[in-house]
């Protein structure tokens, strides 16, 4: 089989494994007390700004949940689109640390505050868990990416009705690559208190950092990622992976490299007859429907997503399942032709 | 002030209160192991059939997020209307028993097969919450009820789908007297599972029950009501009050009284200039719109609900907002005529 | 069967009954907004002293738990004796709300300031639940009452190392009555602050209390309790009840009665061939132990709780088990002249 | 400085370093459905026997308590060591997951039969959690193994009572390497049903093991996984860890260097006046005294941990705390030599 259902299917960038091994000197203080976890806090400083607390994690579940958790008392919720990966994709992970989610029907991923603003009638008395953060993906599940202005327009909304904005940027890199600027300027800067900054998508083993902007929420962290199974030992291995993914920007180098496979692969299906994109293309993830049969010969071949839980869309579902194709900083331009070429040879 | 804020603004029917004083004898074992539990088990298997089991706790929110709690694996959940009370008026109790709310939008309070079809895509793997129950409100949060029909579709789908049929019969008493039948053809006739039956918003004290029609989900809920804190050690008093609520449908007779007072109140004011229903007029409830004027007008005599969690209607808010208007089991039709005057007046 | 097995055997005292009716006048305010609810506070404060908050539950579990919910942090736990009620009787309450409590080995249900220390040194880091909160029974679940002395030595060791005080007050009119002093000078005057006060097993038919005499800790405590199921829609019938038990000192007669009752039967039967008493003798419970023969006897007319969850005596289980006796509010002389007659006859 | 504080101040054995560059190939399927982990689950079962299931886990914290949380329902508690690791260094994790610990106050870190019999009394009814399963620490907490013996009693006291055994193998290796045995023998051959087997303390980068041998157990554990945060997308490289700890027995020469190493520094330190050891020395940790200002003296060249949470001793601290001295896989002679220079210097 050949792998383009996501882009955790790849493997670990060369410079992230040298970043390991040179981490694997003497003894060192374990639970983050050493000389790789001070460095990195010190280079999310400089990435993303002073005042940045920063605090590794070993997955993008625990990125999301454990920072939310923190930051919420029992009754305060989270508003985020439906498709939202933790609403869908992360087992009830923040219900079962006790949290609320109020989904609502965002385009593409992507949510706004006309969405939410609703919701904010919810904020009074013990009756109703109060709306107290909004919660955005960026890319999104989709493959798109809020503009500088749409955040803006979010963390406006937020800063305005008291409510904590926090990103799970588990793709940030595809974000900030496709929209050709900063990690830190469409986080920080536009106003995001608390960032999921991904690593394991863009080319590390098993390594996030929860970033806090917002300095109120970070003094208990400590206490709340031990509580919640997430403090690695030998932490260093987890932070060497996340500096090497900062020197010399490597995460953009990444995700420009995913995000152009998925371009070109765009480009040569594009037209097609049969073939329907049914999103957007504008990070590393094509979302498309095939005729029932061409989408069965496709499978035989390649590992793709076959996505479902999307009520969003207001097509007849004629064709095949919406199917999600995605490529990763791996990806070359020849496995990309291939791809393309089997895809239009399943369409004949 | 006036009360017509909600039916539990009412104080204990005296047959109630007389059950009460009756239980009142020498001592007995707590904890349930009482004469006046045991007979209230009896009670329930002649009202809703053999097999029924039967377990008193103090209030609604407890008498849902219990045998949720029961009923559901964690990594199960449960579909219900946006405005269905355990999403938006117990706090966060479920999440908080870490359970997942997948919300759909319903008419009215009311949902339907097609509304939670698309949300067994969810079923499979590790990275979903799988819907395995849906929750129906009977008589509805909007005054409503559902038809016996339009529940047998519902129960269908669950049995189809191995989904669990719960039904929050908060006013279930109002439903079976709107739709002049029984408890039971409404509940365990049309495949419920589960019924959290109300008694304090019509006429009890304090007092629900929560009943099992299949069996398989009572084994453990002692444990459960325990360890959420719902064990009332003088358990004797909150069956007598149950008891007192079936022994010769005093049910029925209250709940019809609270309908026909809102029966009387609508046809009282329908068609009052600058007045809108804006919901099906059938129970205990009427939701309307008053110009603003006239809203603060009324509100400084009469206790009514400014109803705010309501984001399924498509009207513009350009009068005041939807209120709520209850009557219950002692509403007389003097108060029911002095409120409509009121209104009336405040129309002027 | 006669039952000696619980003070909460027993039902509900005739005033308290009278009490209940009479606030069931019109309707109210439901939730707490209540004329009776808001009388209870100002009489609770009366009693207490001003600067106490009271919020109403439906039980003794709640009373305990919820505010511990309120009052630690996830990573924050609580001290108590192995026998505390809620460390062994409350079916893991507490941990379902994801707090932490640390058991040690007191004498008689009573703890020490000596016993508690030790476990101050978890105070740091993230690898450990920090010690936040000691919890003591007054009066205590073997009979036993703490003197001032003893809740002064504790409330000083809470304050020099910033702990928190929590008093179980689920028999605190058994305690007062037995000292001879008021409720306040054994909870707040001692240094406690948060108090469960006790009303269920006193001659109430199902209201306690919680108050909060540290005015850090009650502002969230609304959201907490319907959170935790215990928010009563009619809550003037539950605050009605405590009213009763402060008026007039209720709470003293009743309790009074019951440690009379006790008094008489330890009388009556101490040094009884056979008979062993294994606690001190002071409220309204005897702990005594009979031969296996003899307290089977016993136990085939008298309800009597044979107490097993007992590690911490040293002595051989030569005899039946450990039983509890507990007399009540409405205990009379005649029945306990009985009982010393029947466990009499038992031993020979 | 130099550390000796825990074996988790060591790096990754060369060997699996290697590993991990040998399972960085191209794209394979994510979240464990990769060649390398269905490898290791037949690894397992040929070390372990068959029907063994084994889940891979990113930290000790985490191998105890999802497991345990799988296992046990809400109102279920395990029974452990004061000093056990869950009770007193996962900051509560298995309490926020809604469990109940039993701790006991077993001698040098084990616990027998006889410390646990008393609590099976608390197994009826719902008031109390009942006690249903028992934990292990193999090697202890205190540097000590339970003898096969010793393991087999627990194990048959478990099996006629019902309960499950949970074995936290953190340091088995140790353990089996002192007592020159198989990784098996100590586990499923003395009757444990599920053992948290450690890696990353005996030169793993950071991977744990959960393996069930008894079969009931297994078949839930992914979602109780994902929703406990500890699915891993990039599973590959935790598995690889795992199968370099099983080939050619790394794991064991690994584990016998570690041991060797402390019983070096023992052999040198013994007998040096005003040092005590005060545990028996038994496999990768010393724990001893030293007079204050020979402990402060050391400490400013070593990292050694000073142990504080045991109230197990009837000692006076009249010398310094008791302190922890753990040697790793890593350790070479010639550092133990220079330790043991430097802590008779301190004694000078």
């Amino acid at each position: 089989m050949k792998f383009f259902a996501s882009d955790n299917n790849s493997g670990v960038h060369p410079l992230v494994l040298e970043a390991i091994q040179a981490a694997n000197t003497g003894n060192v203080a374990s639970y983050g007390d050493d000389p790789f976890t001070r460095e990195l806090e010190g280079r999310f400083k400089e990435v993303f700004g002073e005042g940045t607390r920063a605090f590794p994690v070993s997955n993008g579940t625990a990125a999301n949940v454990v920072p939310m958790r923190a930051a919420l008392r029992p009754w305060e919720g989270v508003i985020c689109d439906f498709a939202g990966h933790i609403n869908t994709d992360e087992c009830g992970a923040l219900e079962a640390a006790g949290r609320k989610i109020y989904p609502v029907a965002g385009v593409n991923g992507k949510i706004t505050p006309e969405l939410c603003a609703p919701l904010l009638r919810l904020r009074n008395g013990c009756h109703h868990v109060h709306p107290r953060m909004v919660y955005v993906t960026q890319s999104t599940e989709f493959g798109t990416a809020y503009s500088v202005e749409e955040l803006k327009a979010l963390s406006e909304f937020c800063r305005q009705n008291d409510l904590l904005l926090h990103m799970d940027g588990s793709r940030l890199g595809n974000a900030a690559a496709h929209l050709n600027t900063s990690l830190r300027a469409i986080s920080r800067d536009v106003g995001v208190d608390v960032l999921a900054l991904g690593g394991t998508k863009n080319g590390l083993m098993g390594a996030e950092a929860v970033l806090f902007f917002n300095p109120d929420l970070a003094p208990d962290f400590e206490l709340h990622r031990k509580q919640c199974l997430q403090l690695m030992s030998k932490m260093r291995f987890v932070s060497a992976q996340l500096l090497a993914l900062m020197n010399n920007e490597l995460w953009r180098q990444n995700a420009s490299q995913a995000n152009a496979a998925t371009r070109l692969l765009a480009d040569r299906i594009q037209g097609l007859p049969g073939l329907k994109f049914t999103r957007p293309v504008q990070v590393n993830a094509i979302f498309l429907r095939l005729p029932k049969a061409a989408a069965e010969k496709l499978l035989q071949e390649y590992a793709i997503s076959t996505w479902t839980d999307l009520p969003d869309t207001d097509e007849p579902i004629v064709a095949g399942p919406e199917m999600r194709i995605m490529t990763c900083f791996n990806t070359t331009e020849q496995q990309v032709e291939e791809l393309a070429k089997a895809i239009a040879a399943a369409l004949e």
